[in-house]
């Protein structure tokens, strides 16, 4: 496929068209080359693509579908019901080679199961994993998976997230050895569960890896790692607790003084790289093509920013990447 | 016991007697009613008991011992080698009612284990349970536990954790009806893990308990519960993540300038309620007695703080409410 074609579920997320559609605008005038496939229900799509004119746009392709996904919907209900929904036909349009990536904002849990069942896993993995960025206290980005693909993993799929991690440190971060860590409870052999245990004995069988041990949840800013590896329940609380230090940090004694305002008006700036409007996006990494996971309540600007992110996992082609990892690393029989 | 005694492990955390023994001078100085029993390496604590004059305190008991517990070393090692180190004494202490409180910022595991050797496990309480206090951004605390105890944890442990915490809510916040919420990784019923699902079924079978339902990372500043329940693994990156945050926004882009300083004071002052040194010190609660574990890199006021908090304890005889607590839902067959 030699065309930049990206696949955006329009319904996904808190306020579905309202902000995907003007994220859609503005990521094809930022991107010349962009091509942009959208799927919704048409009752609630067309509207706002006529606003916008969208709808007769040369790098628009529209499909209409008769379903969308709730967030309250199980990922089992979702894969079995709703075959004609906007995430489900996203996908379908990426396993058809229609489309390089897929976005969506929807349930985290029915993106899953469809992404499984529609693109498959790489060979020599087992589940896919979410990616995040976390900003680091000197400058920069480490990455953090999973948060909340994988409730609860065991020591081979940890140490499969820390192989997909590198290459996903190296491709889009461009650090060549990228430093791997655990996240424990403590920096001694003996804590955490036997998941973190063993997963930290095998990594550190494979020489090729630059793996540092375990870090602690105070340590995910400090840069001691580029690629920080967890199960999706504690990654997805470190993830969330992290915004919400954050709010209250700007929240709290909000008062209407000008010295409060100047204050709350620094502080946020501070703050800005930890919004979560310009870090919005959190990979799911693993599978044959690229899906990337808007946030549920992702303003137009986030889900731009998540647009922008499959581009450029696009370019740097990070599925084949990957696969190239794993094919490697089934060969020197480390894995299995 | 009429008097108020304290127990104190000097030897525990990275700094030893040079932070224990002037935040036990402060602490003799702010209640004249209180005790202490100290435990220590002669070698190591006599000299600064000595430069201290605590040595010759009337209200100040002082015994040796020839073991400390280390940083490293494992539970199971630390409970069957070091029966004579200042940790163990202390607790020995305690469970001889020769003092009503113990205070240790020693090594999690090896307390834990120590505590539950000695003091036993109340009626109906399977585990002992770390619990701290998170600040809310509306001013007040929430209880957080399990924060490092007990890495995983069962439906049954998250249970007996919100009976627990609905006791210690009640007794050291005062507050009447605390809400109960269990930590996880979305706000709908068939998120998280097979225990904290469990849990979340048994609790809403306790008509007495204000069991509220599920809350993310991102809402545990939010005022939204009084006591939140989790196991220590999920508990323990929670709590140090927002350390980090808190570090990562005050740390970042120092500049020399006045305006830079001027704002890191203020930012400092924002978060002075996060500051571990102020809210240092969670309890091991669960036990026949009162065990309060100190942060390892504790400062001398932060220990302070700690020894304050076991006093809290003995005033709110925390223990006997607890036992009571699980003896009602005994007899009400809730529980088992």
């Amino acid at each position: 496929m030699s065309q930049l074609i990206v696949a955006l579920d329009m319904m996904g997320g808190d306020y579905g068209p309202s902000i995907t559609v003007p994220a859609a605008v503005q990521a094809l005038s930022l991107l010349p080359d962009l091509n942009l496939l959208l799927f919704g229900l048409e009752d609630e799509l067309a509207p706002w693509l006529s606003r916008f004119q969208l709808d007769k746009h040369s790098r628009v392709q529209v499909q209409y579908c008769s379903q969308q996904v709730g967030n309250d919907d199980k990922a089992a209900y979702a894969l079995r019901h709703l075959t004609d929904s906007s995430m489900r036909n996203a996908l379908n349009a990426l396993a058809l080679g229609r489309a390089c990536a897929c976005v969506s904002s929807g349930n985290t849990g029915a993106l899953m199961a469809m992404a499984i069942r529609t693109l498959s896993t790489l060979p020599g993995v087992d589940r896919p994993a979410l990616i995040t960025r976390l900003p680091q206290i000197g400058g920069g980005y480490a990455l953090l998976l999973d948060v909340g693909a994988n409730i609860s993993c065991n020591a081979e799929q940890l140490v499969q997230f820390a192989l997909m991690g590198e290459q996903t440190a190296q491709q889009t971060l461009g650090i060549t050895h990228p430093r791997i860590a655990l996240l424990n409870v403590g920096a001694e052999a003996n804590k955490g569960n036997e998941a973190v245990r063993q997963a930290g004995l095998r990594l550190r069988e494979h020489a090729e890896l630059d793996y540092s041990g375990y870090i602690e949840g105070n340590e995910l800013f400090l840069g001691r790692a580029d690629v920080i590896v967890c199960d999706g329940f504690v990654g997805n609380v470190a993830l969330k607790t992290s915004e919400g230090v954050a709010k209250l940090l700007l929240g709290q004694r909000r008062r209407s003084g000008f010295l409060s305002k100047f204050l709350t008006f620094c502080l946020k700036k501070r703050l800005s790289h930890l919004n979560p409007d310009q870090y919005n996006g959190a990979s799911l990494i693993g599978l044959r093509a690229s899906v990337v996971k808007s946030h549920g309540s992702a303003g137009s600007s986030a889900f731009l920013n998540a647009i922008l992110q499959a581009v450029g996992q696009i370019e740097y082609n990070l599925p084949a990447s990957i696969a190239h990892r794993f094919d490697t690393a089934l060969q020197d029989s480390h894995l299995r």
